[in-house]
């Protein structure tokens, strides 16, 4: 075997070729690497979990330090994503920069790579997950199947594309959208008018109508190593990631291929640094890209128990460019559920009954005010029969929520 | 389902009856309970990183700043846990206090406990992993076979002993011995002698001529629950716990039924809350009780990855009183090599190595500087095929330990 800094592994990362200096992991081989993640959410709380066995120092950029990584996280800095300073700031001493979520702005992402910074994943792959016009103008570039799409700066061009699409149109914001905000389901051009009087770049789309949602995550790292875990099925309500059952059931192997190599062509095609997760319709067959996300991601929280690597530490072992770990199953199969706030927010009290009441079901409280539709927590559950995971995982979500055991539709 | 304030989960604990108020813990259902640990090495690191899925504030009371769990505790305090002064700081603001470590001083735990503080394991129950008179005249009392033992104030004690048990004798410091330190195996008179000279309180025991190594991990809660981990082979050298094969290959059922059932015993008994580890010698079909811990412990490691609740959540839910999680295996078997410093303090250059050799490999690293001998990580591997496993994590430990994928004997 050759040397850390001298193996191929080592190779400058796609996304920092504009340093000036070494590669900044390699270089610092003797010492525990400080990975500084920007955002303080339940991503960045459970990558915390995930860095210690790696001997990594994970630093975290907050807004408060109550916010959910905060409150667990040894090094927590206090500061605003929106400030080059403060982003300057927080990477000094860091050797690799990366993100729980996608809103830094592009020009300061930009910045940070002239300033020498490792930005993984590099700007100009996190574009695609932060523009939705440039993400589609890219995958119909690569051939990849995607919903019908068009500009929607107009009404004008928003009944134009029906014309073609059809009504209902998906109107989205080209920028900042996640978990249903952003986002307009328009039945007619009077409903299409009134998105365009928010002011916000849009982007149509057409309804699709799929059988059901599937996503794969991909980890990519700089000297180009790709891990895909198993495809899974996600279920949303009201754009909000509600379920995650992996494998998908039922998943025609063709399919399943197809996606993962969507998956790896995809990171590899962007020059994703980290995870990708891909969010994919399936529609009579056929497989559409819906939306992409670059980071750890709801559909992967079930690889904390039910995958050899969790996609917390898949997440930090490609962004410090460690070859990946396995994504394989560590169970037949796994239903994620996630706990949303209900009216009551006494969630804590409710924790004793769940677990007495099923001692196999795995918790995860985000340390977040409860709030009604909020995610304050996910449960996981392992075995092998899916009908009868999903149903003890949908019944311990629903108790925290609310106290019932009935699912809230 | 009762309320958690008046449901029996919620009854006094034994070790807090003390406690002029009302359980600490019940009292604060409505925000996320405090719990303070004793010491920061590996175990309080570990502990660390599965607190924030329960919704547990971790504080861990370190020397320094740089210890291992320090260095990822959000609430690391610094303070000498010789010092009641510091101790009762320490306390303040905690729902319940525990330990990574057993040397707090007896006069000190009775101090908090009369203080109001929950300490749990309580002092009654600690005293026996912390004084080995102690413990050997309670298993005596309780009929627990253990190896024959006496008093060894004297030479003439250590020979009158000798007599009936013959060479060697082992003597051990009462208190205060761990990973071998406070360990003298004598084959002779002269031999004991010398140990004697240290000045040090010793217990004399025999020599167990014992076919393998066993351990068996209990939770306890305060309300009485108990879960019991399948019973695992422990290899030790130089007194070190080297690895830990779970379950303990070919163990005939009936011994396997009778460790776990002494094991509840022994924390029934005892009054335990948290995590009791039994340490066994296996000896011509029969057991004989070596050591106890009350903590979180190296024969449990593999559970992380290998059970459906891991030791260190285990522990946490066992000392808050929440019901205890599933201890079922998560794969057939599991093998954890503990990764020892060699001559090379290089390890974190040789990581990428062994991650690159074999994916499935689950490392663990203790962020404690590299010096020969010292425990500064684990490796754990899962699957089916004992022998294979066993391969695996030895050759894993071996590399990150000295860079050879030979097993040091």
């Amino acid at each position: 075997m050759t040397d850390r800094q001298t193996s191929p592994a080592a190779a400058p990362a796609p996304s920092a070729v504009s340093s000036p200096g070494p590669d900044p992991v390699a270089a610092s081989a003797s010492r525990d690497p400080v990975v500084g993640m920007i955002g303080a959410g339940q991503l960045a709380r459970m990558t915390c979990q995930a860095a210690p066995s790696l001997g990594i120092r994970l630093r975290v950029l907050a807004a408060a330090p109550d916010e959910s990584a905060a409150q667990v996280c040894a090094q927590t800095r206090l500061g605003d994503y929106r400030s080059l300073p403060d982003l300057l700031d927080f990477a000094a001493g860091c050797d690799v920069v990366t993100f729980d979520h996608e809103h830094v702005p592009g020009t300061h992402l930009r910045a940070l790579e002239q300033a020498g910074v490792a930005v993984r994943p590099g700007s100009a792959a996190l574009r695609h997950a932060q523009d939705k016009q440039a993400l589609r103008d890219r995958l119909a570039g690569l051939g990849v199947a995607c919903p019908r799409f068009a500009p929607a700066g107009s009404l004008a061009e928003v009944i134009s594309f029906a014309d073609g699409a059809g009504w209902p149109v998906v109107l989205k914001a080209v920028t900042g959208g996640y978990d249903g905000r952003g986002v307009w389901v328009c039945e007619s051009p009077a409903q299409a008018a009134g998105a365009l009087e928010t002011g916000v770049k849009l982007i149509a789309e057409e309804r699709v109508d799929f059988d059901r949602e599937l996503a794969v995550l991909v980890a990519r790292s700089p000297s180009g190593q790709a891990a895909v875990y198993p495809v899974v099925q996600t279920v949303q309500r009201d754009g909000i990631c509600r379920e995650v059952l992996a494998p998908a059931p039922g998943l025609a192997q063709p399919l399943a291929v197809e996606a993962q190599r969507l998956g790896i062509a995809i990171a590899a095609e962007l020059g994703v640094t980290g995870l990708l997760a891909v969010e994919l319709f399936e529609a009579r067959g056929a497989l559409l890209v819906n939306e992409l996300a670059m980071r750890p991601h709801n559909s992967g929280h079930w690889t904390i128990e039910g995958a050899r690597t969790s996609q917390f530490e898949q997440h930090l072992r490609a962004v410090i460019d460690l070859p990946l770990g396995a994504p394989a199953l560590a169970a037949p199969g796994a239903v994620m559920v996630n706990v949303l706030g209900g009216a009551d927010p006494g969630l804590r009290s409710r924790l004793v009954h769940v677990m007495a009441a099923d001692p196999g079901v795995k918790v995860h409280l985000y340390g977040k005010a409860v709030r009604p539709g909020r995610k304050v927590g996910h449960v996981t559950v392992l075995g092998d029969d899916m009908a009868d995971l999903a149903d003890r995982a949908r019944r311990a979500a629903s108790y925290l929520s609310s106290g019932t055991d009935e699912q809230r539709h």
